[in-house]
């Protein structure tokens, strides 16, 4: 049975479910950043998804990272599976700017996160939803 | 016409090529750290790929992670495309452990890059070579 790790849970907000993957928004309001996390039961690494899944969570991180390109126009994207905090597969979808607090370096541990207006935030997650292709 | 990066090229060893993607090793020796080269001109993002690319990409990251996790023993896995210094779509594959000098953090940054002695490096891609199944 899947569920999302508590930490990742804590971390972000959900905005919708793709086939394979649960799409999360992370709190962090310092740069535009998705998580995709595969409803899969016991799933750790990248390698560990099968041929099927595979091809579904790059299809699915392929949309996730036009939906951000689309609204944003960022100057880089960055995906990265990484996992050494939660240890639960998941896929940071970022969306990166030569102006950002972390420039040129990763996102991580660089700045302190800031927080979303809740109003924005809301209506960032109906934009995200309408340009998936989600109503909820 | 591929070629790859000079700053990539800079940064690391070649190990082999396989269907799609040219295989290097980072010369930063704190970490069992391959790093996969689509053979392709004009890629700069993940999403830049198409279907049968990605799929190969996928294929190729499996294998190298493979590699690394058979050769290592790791604690984790990263995989990551960021590119925020290098324009060119490189996808980095990283064994970590617990005792690495930048754990849980990501690599990037942390620490001042070691140098692998050259008969150790020289094994090592030997090793690489035999476990993708390549000659050179």
């Amino acid at each position: 049975m899947y569920a999302l790790h508590p930490q990742l849970a804590d971390e972000t907000v959900p905005v919708c479910d793709l086939d394979l993957c649960r799409v999360l928004l992370s709190k962090d309001a310092n740069y535009p950043w998705l998580v995709l996390s595969p409803r899969r039961d016991g799933l750790r690494d990248l390698h560990d998804l099968n041929d099927a899944d595979g091809i579904a969570v790059l299809d699915e991180i392929r949309r996730c990272s036009q939906v951000l390109v689309d609204l944003y126009r960022p100057d880089k994207m960055n995906v990265a599976a990484l996992g050494n905090q939660v240890p639960q597969l998941h896929i940071h979808i970022i969306a990166r700017f030569t102006a950002d607090p972390a420039w040129p370096g990763p996102v991580w541990g660089r700045v302190p996160a800031a927080a979303y207006d809740d109003a924005a935030r809301d209506a960032l997650i109906s934009r995200l939803r309408a340009a998936l292709g989600q109503n909820g």
